[in-house]
């Protein structure tokens, strides 16, 4: 049952004056549960929870959190239909996604519990003493990475399961015995309550500290600043704009003790298309191209919304397949009225450019919410003058650059700011031809795909999803996958320290049975 | 040979009009050698090679990387006697010292050399296809670390050889994939140089890109400013005082595409004594501590600038003894007129704050930039309330804080900023009784010591030498041992690449013969 109330911990509070509605973008009407956001009162009280909740948390072992974290699973798959049905009310998403992202959350999880489980994550490195090395004797050293306090997670517009309330950041940080605060994102607030028992469920059945998780409504930036200031937070994860996710980093900065923020933004996922790759498979790419940039309408941080080609016949020929094609597709939803209003100003405002031509427009009477996806093309030397062609349009709407020649097209990938992904679209032995193109958009992306598309991230090791600024603020981690656990710890050494006292990972015996560096070799024997 | 020049990639230049000198701190007299600082062309074209550079060097062969750095190790140490010599002339410090720690440079290239042959470090991590899995197909993902981009490197004023011009942030950044450009420390320009001279001679003989290596005089800020705002430097290493490396974060933080900042700055690494530990073992302790505290005049990041036990006649028999050992130690000479005239100045500011009793003070004529050692005592609730305690005094001085009891204690140890230390000394099994005050320690450090003394930092896989701020501006990294190179690289994914077009650490063969992570699991076998 959803009461607009904030998780303290385990308490439901509701001491402010400042409340608020979700919106139904299918219905165009605001939903029925009213929010109360949280006071200054609350955060603090979240915050000090977390502290203490900190203390204990810490020391816990991979197997107490596994169990933890599976538990959460098991609450969220519990709520079943409840969850689904606020889920899309909430985001305007047909129920299949709200399943497939409900899949997606529970399986991210279980997959952390696995890591936690398996145990060699914590990358324990060990050198023994050497007490008659000259000149000085070398002593014991054994190194862990351990959790590096309470984190705030802001959860995104167009994930509210898989990347909120209990999605990737706060599964990774939970995982990595970090404290999690969600800023709760207004626009599916009610789906983040529910999660959010489900999380305080979890804490009471596995018996975990008091304050571990806390939940705290908001529809301002007020909470979210305040949150990312208080100096009992050490951490900060967000996944949404680049304005929201560079303000924070900022606020971050500036503290007196500045913490890291890992915020994944922006990214118009450029498609770069190999002349060869036009010849035979034009009308397949164009329908594959036209499904993927309609995807979830378009909402996506992967959703491919720069086409890079080689001016000529064969790619007039590809934009008219594609035009066609993406015009064949119904128009849907979007999150919210902000968001579709958002995406038809950025739409207009990039198609008003000079020198760019709108080669498929849905323009129709479309539903309340819903987006007309739309094409539009421009000539590579147009392109690389005009920043305003660089941005995101967050929604169904790609542009096709026509270059001079493939040095411009070096120059354009160049040219771009950091993005989360680059595609490569090439014929048969095609690829090895243009190795600086390959580097140009390697030195640009955290992800390189080879004939697919850039929508789709794959929960695994190997995904990052990540990728050099504005893409995310830290280039050096992963937003998707086990290792973006990664972005809540850091490395503590021990020196000489009795074994009695080490934690299990670092102890002789390896009571954890983990995969260790031993004197700088990969093993699981204990030290004798 | 000192040109006093700049190194321009391999070119040494001097158009600039603003020159300077080092200072023989032991012969108190300005040396001979006139350094030319680096103009706003100069800097330009600098940064303009390592972009150049980086486009080569990101794709060289780790047996190729090795070999570079071992040839920069082997001219460095052809430097031999030249180096020694100058060494000593611009940083006061004994013959000793300086075979020391080129010992330890030497030895720090060696290891990245080591670390690139064996390969492994990338991290390589492949989850295969699946293309028949419901609903949607698995692409193949494949994942390794690539290195950021141009770094610039700030060097140390305590460690001309090992943290500076090719200390540990420069190997560890060429070892990455990394082009650096370094800015000279003021006060060893003439050791940078000869250094730099090394890593040139290297440059040429291996084939390495002209501009992978750069070395810029200054004497001012503005040098390291235009650095660092430079859009074509991707990431920034600095060891030195809070108020430089916090100017140069903040400086990174605003840019338009802001940058990691990884900087080593202040610490006072404090050392917990319990109450057993006194009532045998004072007197070495004492004398152990008074070498400690004295080691190279004090000016070392881990000096142990703050002794915090529980007030009683075991502690007063301590310092009573540590007072003593303390001026048996002859006077040494500090690095330069300035770190002196510093060291006295905060000495005294910390001495006279209320309560503070000096216990000892070497009150004797010294010679000029020797240091008078010095060792004070406060009561623990005037330590709590007065932050100018907490303070850094870079030099051989030292604080015991007398605690009224554990809790108070622990309360002391929760109050202080970042460090990079931690130290425990205690009775046998005195520890285990005592979880609180260690968990308090471990959440304010890098590394715990036990019973042993901070100085001496090993260079080891298993070192961390970092912290919570500000002993660091970011505790997820380590600037000592073969970790550190993790401050130079981010994740990047290749789905469905070719197996043709993949890195070597990718290839189905595993041509490198590196332990990768394959569907989860660690093995060196091929993918069939």
């Amino acid at each position: 049952m959803i009461t607009g109330k904030n998780y303290i911990g385990k308490n439901l509070s509701a001491v402010g004056r400042k409340t608020y509605r979700t919106f139904n973008p299918q219905l165009n009407i605001e939903n029925d549960f009213v929010f109360t956001e949280a006071t200054n009162e609350e955060i603090e009280s979240a915050v000090a929870l977390a502290s203490e909740a900190f203390k204990v948390y810490r020391t816990i072992s991979g197997a107490e959190k596994a169990n933890f974290l599976n538990a959460i699973a098991d609450e969220i798959v519990a709520l079943d239909n409840e969850l689904l049905t606020v889920y899309c009310s909430e985001s305007g998403l047909p129920r299949g996604r709200a399943e497939g992202e409900m899949g997606r959350t529970i399986g991210q999880l279980r997959a952390f519990a696995q890591l936690l489980l398996e145990g060699s994550w914590v990358e324990a490195t060990i050198d023994t003493a050497q007490p008659n090395r000259m000149p000085a004797p070398k002593p014991d050293l054994r190194k862990m990475l351990i959790p590096i306090g309470p984190v705030v997670v802001f959860g995104a517009s167009n994930f509210p399961l898989a990347y909120s309330t209990a999605g990737g950041d706060t599964a990774s940080a939970l995982a990595a015995g970090c404290p999690v605060i969600v800023k709760s994102h207004p626009m599916h607030s009610g789906t983040g309550e529910l999660v959010a028992s489900a999380v305080i469920k979890a804490v009471q059945k596995t018996g975990m500290p008091n304050g571990v998780f806390s939940n705290l409504n908001s529809t301002g930036i007020e909470v979210g600043q305040h949150l990312v200031k208080h100096p009992g937070v050490k951490a900060v994860g967000f996944t949404g704009s680049i304005a929201g996710g560079k303000a924070l980093f900022d606020l971050a900065a500036k503290r007196l003790e500045p913490i890291p923020v890992f915020a994944e933004m922006g990214s118009i996922n450029p498609v770069v298309i190999l002349p060869g790759a036009l010849q035979n498979s034009y009308a397949d790419l164009a329908k594959t191209y036209a499904v993927s940039i309609t995807l979830g309408t378009g909402q996506f941080c992967t959703n491919p919304g720069l086409l890079l080609g080689i001016k000529g016949e064969d790619l007039t020929t590809f934009v008219r397949h594609l035009s066609n094609e993406i015009l064949k597709i119904d128009a849907s939803c979007m999150l919210h009225p902000n968001i579709a209003r958002v995406y038809e100003a950025n739409k207009q405002k990039a198609i008003v450019q000079q020198g760019v031509t709108v080669v498929a427009d849905a323009d129709v009477d479309v539903k309340p919410n819903f987006a007309r996806q739309a094409v539009a093309t421009v000539e590579g030397t147009v392109f690389l003058e005009n920043p305003t062609l660089h941005q995101e349009v967050f929604g169904p709407y790609s542009l096709v650059v026509q270059c001079e020649n493939i040095k411009q097209l070096e120059q354009i990938i160049s040219a771009l700011e950091g993005q989360l992904t680059g595609t490569l679209i090439a014929a048969d032995e095609e690829a090895n031809k243009y190795p600086e193109i390959i580097l140009a958009l390697q030195n640009r992306v955290g992800r390189l795909i080879f004939n697919g598309v850039p929508t789709g991230v794959e929960v695994c090791p190997s995904m990052t999803h990540g990728g050099p600024y504005p893409a995310s603020t830290d280039s050096r981690f992963t937003a998707v996958g086990t290792n973006s656990i990664k972005r809540w710890v850091r490395p503590f050494s021990y020196q000489d320290w009795p074994d009695a006292l080490l934690p299990d990972a670092l102890k002789n015996e390896n009571p954890l049975g983990i995969s260790r560096m031993v004197n700088n070799k990969p093993t699981i024997s204990k030290i004798v």
